[in-house]
């Protein structure tokens, strides 16, 4: 294993610690190493029985980590990129989980000054710890058809918190099940028998002391998932609880309490905002997600041999290292690909993303002082529309390459892969409601598509606002008569053009579907999963070879390293095409020549260019071992080494002898494990 | 719940009844019923902690029914089928499985008279419980290149089993890990310094009193996998282990006691029979592999309702199930069409198998009695060469869209899907070994096209045998110059010719790469996987359509179930086409306005027809309710209420009271778990 990975390392010139600084900074590089090395010295760290263990041991061990983190942070003072960069390196969802995110953010967002001294400064010390329940059994994608309502209460001036139906419980709710003694509980807010939609309220649902359930109050673990086992998502019930006035989170909405009235407060546009980043860090968070599993069947395969090549010459008797098998190389490789392409066009959008918050507040403030130019505010809201949709189609899309690409890894690892200890397993396991949860993958779709048809009306029309949407539609129309000719296989920015080229296409068709045919809203949603696929494929494209033009980008590697990485660019983009052929055929954009060249020529060529920096571009991800925990994984190769280790060594099964004849009732006749509780 | 599959089961005509018998016979399904009404019966089959214990206690139950499985088989005499019924209704592997398999079979098979006497009668007495050791920790794919040794000793007779590198061990055997005291080991035999290639050895590995390892052997269990965790696959090391002469079995050849020479005995085409049916047996249980989640999914996504209609009338204001939205139906229904498809194709193949040999058998007889002509010899081997080759590329395609397609149904449920009540996530990860094991089914497309360019070759050289592979061949060929026009979106039949076609155009295509071009085999291997993907798609459309047209088919059910099953082939059949689009249109299969309008119209018409009988469609693979153990797929639509059952009542979890702060080093701070032992 150790030479095979040694001669891999040798073959290939990139420069893996530039490529590493450029893909995370150095800054961030030094905090992961301090932070791990931290974690490493902690017993309860400890990864060694993670595979092994069952659901309540694996949550008992996460509630431990969990405190310990939290202890370790206030020791430490880290601050919170260094507390996610700890978490991040633990790997498991854990019982603070949506304390530490979403129950904070949103009392931060949406509370007023005095709810944050009620309940911020205490959620913060730890003393509240809660969770987000805006889930119930019967709802999720469909907030509005939340159950749980809120009803105000004129004489006490309270509201009265209640599950009619059984389906109103709040589920998948995650810290919930065990550990939360707070909740932020989305209900329906009514006032006087009407309905206002639903609301966030704060309401304790546990005793501070016995961590009893509070009265009326029926709560408890959902059971076990597919994966996520670590973490408690819960359900909720309530019957007729009430809270007091300030449990309505009222930044923006709220019961006034001399009128009884409700009052809409400012915009929650923050929260849309909020959404937009959250998917942003998703798509980023894809690329290293997928980056995790390449890395692992990389290292495999240039270490796993089996057979011969059929036309190897006398003089090679030896067995073939399986990543040289082109079939193995097809499905690693343009992963290998996607790993930069979405990493690149994640950060590209947060910092698009920044950016216009900036111009906003900047022009927020001046609405304030003087009153801005109305061009102004609105150049910033047409941007955040736009990074709205496209942050929906891309979370979409990065999620489910990511989720998808896991398993194409795990299976690339052949039987060894179905090992817990491959560590791919498990990991995509946890990865997989990333493709279901903030907003279902196939769902978001018809948000993408709703704002491209809106756009291509507006250019239609001549009313568009100018971003990177209406600027490719506009050249497509301006163009359709006369027809396009891309060089997709000679110029890398040709390539890009037929990406857009095709998204145009597709949008116009679903338009003329929509607008001239009339067809049902419903009978389109497979045209509109479509559109969405192929307006983030061209987004991810045109990021990836915009980052890999960018002064930024060449001034902090070589340039047989940025060679590479074009290679790479060119493979994801042109099997990305060649797997779309019919539409980017459709549309016109290509030829069917161009296709089958693209695939029988171009790719393969592409194929054996990154085969021998394969190695060394998935070095330069820089995951730690201790993080992967990943018998095939391993920088060193040692891969049959630590499998048999963890099998012989440290798998308590191993400690038990059974009786194994059906006529004895005898089923383990020795157990010598000793339960070595942390 | 109960109320909408009402509805859905009025809305529909099927008979499922008949298209249960169709699927099944009256036999198998009254045999299924009796089945499991025993196992319900009994203590140890109870399934409701299934889904919460950890590996452990998975097994020790797992070890536990495999018991009383085998003793209920002799108490009620099943007959093998029954057995297999029952073990099919428990829905997990068990320890016994590969002894009640390979063990098996492969001693049955190789074995001579002698050793039956020997090692099989104790065997089916479950005295010597076996496991079949080939695969090792560096080696699986490649069994050439196994390396644990059976060295022949010409002094005492007898053979030393050896385990020279820690890579020669063997691994992921199944029933090794803990419960098998005996093991088929797949050794190189060395005669005189001289190498044989693998060969059987039954070997005793653990002692039939103490259950413990024997001298110089080391085994255990090689730890928790992504599924499967019921099943103890295990490790097997062997420090010089002599075993006597007997031990290999040597129907097909031995080494003689007397002269010490290898002696090859008749031919162990039989085996290559077995590979090819069980391969034919994977195919017709992916069917239904796959159906059972298809069934989960279409029941929860019936009864599941999310938002409103955008479209519809204000006279409708309740909420739309879910499977009504287009986006869901194209995910399930060709799934569904899928089960048919795959289950037709996997009868017709074990039946063509079982006739096929037969024909042989009888051939062979009368060759003993007076020579029989040669074409009768030739004609049934050419038949078995052919569905040799048609076994491998449609086990890696069957069981690839079964693995894949539960993914696509989990995930076709929302949130809900990804608990483990949905009974789909367990199911999945389960199966997953199927596309790996038998044949990795990427690699098992390199022996489909290589028998295809071999078919291709004899058809140019007119020297080709006549079966339905050369036919498709030679149409082809001889119609290459006028070209075809087949009426896709009209015609059944020309839609079956239209897959043939295009399996004809790339096998000339990729025969023209290798033989013209010379490329080298490794570059080939994209093309030969798709080629072989289009032989096997081409080869279920054909078998789902004749097995439509079929007599026997139409006596059993009614008209209005057929024209439902048609419009499930077309719906297959023609989303298939549409995805594959690119293939089809460049062999001139297909115009790219019938591609087009294939999309756009006939399948999403096919979806709107199919939908009112999805639940009865589903209905009719008749899985019992015990047997599925999903809240979502309940027959009676009780969705929400046995969610909420198995999470408040059956979850361990909730017997847990934790101390939820960090400054607490408690964990649980009271644990009412009852460890309820079996
Ligand atoms: C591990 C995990 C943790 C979670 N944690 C939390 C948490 O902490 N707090 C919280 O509040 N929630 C949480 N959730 C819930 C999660 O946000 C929801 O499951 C998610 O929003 C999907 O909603 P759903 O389950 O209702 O799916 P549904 O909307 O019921 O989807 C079912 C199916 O219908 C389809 N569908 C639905 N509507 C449409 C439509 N209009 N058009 C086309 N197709 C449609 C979907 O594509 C899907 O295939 C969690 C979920 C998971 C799995
Ligand atoms: C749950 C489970 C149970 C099992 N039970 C048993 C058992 O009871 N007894 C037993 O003997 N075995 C058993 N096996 C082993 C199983 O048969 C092997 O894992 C399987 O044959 C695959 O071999 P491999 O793991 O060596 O994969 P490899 O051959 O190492 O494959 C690794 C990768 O290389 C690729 N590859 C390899 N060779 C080529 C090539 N020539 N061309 C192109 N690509 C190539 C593969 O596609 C794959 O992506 C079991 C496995 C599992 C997962």
């Amino acid at each position: 294993g150790s030479e095979l990975l040694a001669t891999e390392r040798a073959k290939s010139d990139i420069t893996v610690e530039r490529l590493s600084q450029l893909l995370y900074t150095q800054e961030v590089l030094d905090r992961k190493k301090k932070i791990i090395n931290v974690l490493k010295s902690e017993k309860v760290f400890d990864k060694s029985q993670n595979y092994f263990s069952g659901r309540i041991d694996r949550f008992e061990t996460a509630l431990a980590r969990a405190k310990k983190l939290r202890n370790l942070r206030v020791k430490h003072e880290w601050n919170l990129d260094e507390y996610r960069t700890a978490s991040e390196a633990i790997s498991e969802p854990g019982p603070y989980g949506l304390h530490d995110s979403m129950f904070l953010i949103t009392i931060a967002e949406q509370g007023t000054p005095e709810q944050h001294a009620q309940f911020l400064v205490k959620a913060e010390e730890y003393k509240f710890i809660g969770c987000y329940a805006q889930t119930e059994l019967g709802h999720g994608s469909n907030v509005r058809g939340l159950e749980t309502t809120a009803t105000w209460n004129l004489e006490d001036k309270t509201f009265i918190i209640h599950s009619p139906y059984l389906t109103a419980s709040k589920w998948w709710i995650g810290s919930l099940g065990k550990t939360a003694n707070y909740a932020v509980v989305m209900a329906q807010l009514f006032i006087a028998g009407k309905s206002y939609g639903p609301h966030p309220f704060v309401v304790q649902i546990r005793d501070l002391k016995t961590h009893e359930p509070l009265e009326n109050v029926h709560v408890g673990d959902i059971g076990p998932k597919f994966g996520y086992n670590t973490m408690d998502n819960g359900f909720l019930l309530f019957n007729k609880v009430k809270v007091p006035h300030i449990s309505m989170l009222a930044r923006f909405s709220r019961v006034d309490l001399d009128t009884n009235q409700y009052v809409r407060e400012g915009s929650p546009s923050l929260v849309y905002g909020t959404l937009t980043w959250v998917r942003s860090t998703i798509v980023m968070q894809a690329g290293s997600v997928l980056a995790r599993g390449v890395t692992i069947a990389t290292r495999y395969c240039a270490v796993r041999r089996q057979f011969q090549d059929r036309d190897a010459p006398a003089s090679e008797p030896g067995e073939n290292q399986v990543l040289n098998y082109t079939m193995v190389q097809i499905r690693l490789l343009p992963l290998l690909a996607a790993t930069f392409a979405l990493h690149f066009t994640g950060k590209s959008m947060m910092n698009l993303y920044s950016e216009n918050q900036k111009k906003m507040n900047a022009g927020e403030a001046k609405d304030n002082g003087r009153g801005a130019g109305p061009e102004e505010i609105q150049s910033g809201s047409d941007i955040l529309a736009d990074l709205h949709a496209t942050s929906c189609g891309l979370k979409a899309y990065s999620s489910t390459i990511a989720a998808e690409g896991l398993e194409v890894c795990r299976r690339a690892c052949g039987g060894h892969g179905y090992s817990s200890f491959s560590g791919i397993g498990p990991w995509y396991a946890d990865y997989l409601p990333t493709t279901t949860w903030e907003g279902d993958n196939y769902m978001l779709t018809q948000q993408v598509a709703r704002y491209l048809l809106k756009s291509a009306r507006s250019v239609l029309s001549s009313s568009a606002p100018s971003n990177d949407t209406t600027s490719i539609l506009s050249t497509f129309l301006s163009r359709s008569e006369i027809g396009c000719a891309f060089d997709v296989l000679g110029s890398d920015s040709d390539l890009v053009d037929a990406f857009a080229w095709r998204t145009a296409f597709l949008t116009f068709e679903a338009l003329k579907h929509r607008d001239e045919q009339k067809k049902a809203w419903n009978d389109l949603l497979v045209d509109f999963y479509r559109l969405s696929k192929a307006h983030s494929q061209y987004m991810v494209v045109r990021n990836f070879y915009e980052a890999l033009q960018s002064g930024e980008t060449r001034a902090q590697i070589d340039d047989s390293t940025l060679d590479v990485l074009t290679k790479l660019f060119r493979l994801f983009a042109l099997n990305t095409l060649e797997q779309e052929g019919s539409e980017f055929y459709a549309s016109g954009a290509v030829t069917v020549k161009q296709i089958s060249l693209a695939r029988t020529n171009t790719v393969m060529k592409l194929l054996e260019e990154i085969r021998p920096h394969a190695v060394r571009l998935v070095d330069s991800w820089a995951f730690d071992d201790w993080v992967l925990d990943s018998s095939l994984g391993r920088q060193d190769g040692k891969v049959y080494e630590d499998m048999f280790y963890r099998a012989s060594e440290l798998n308590p099964l191993n400690s038990i002898t059974v009786d194994p004849y059906p006529d004895s009732e005898v089923l383990f006749k020795k157990d010598d494990r000793r339960r070595s509780k942390l």
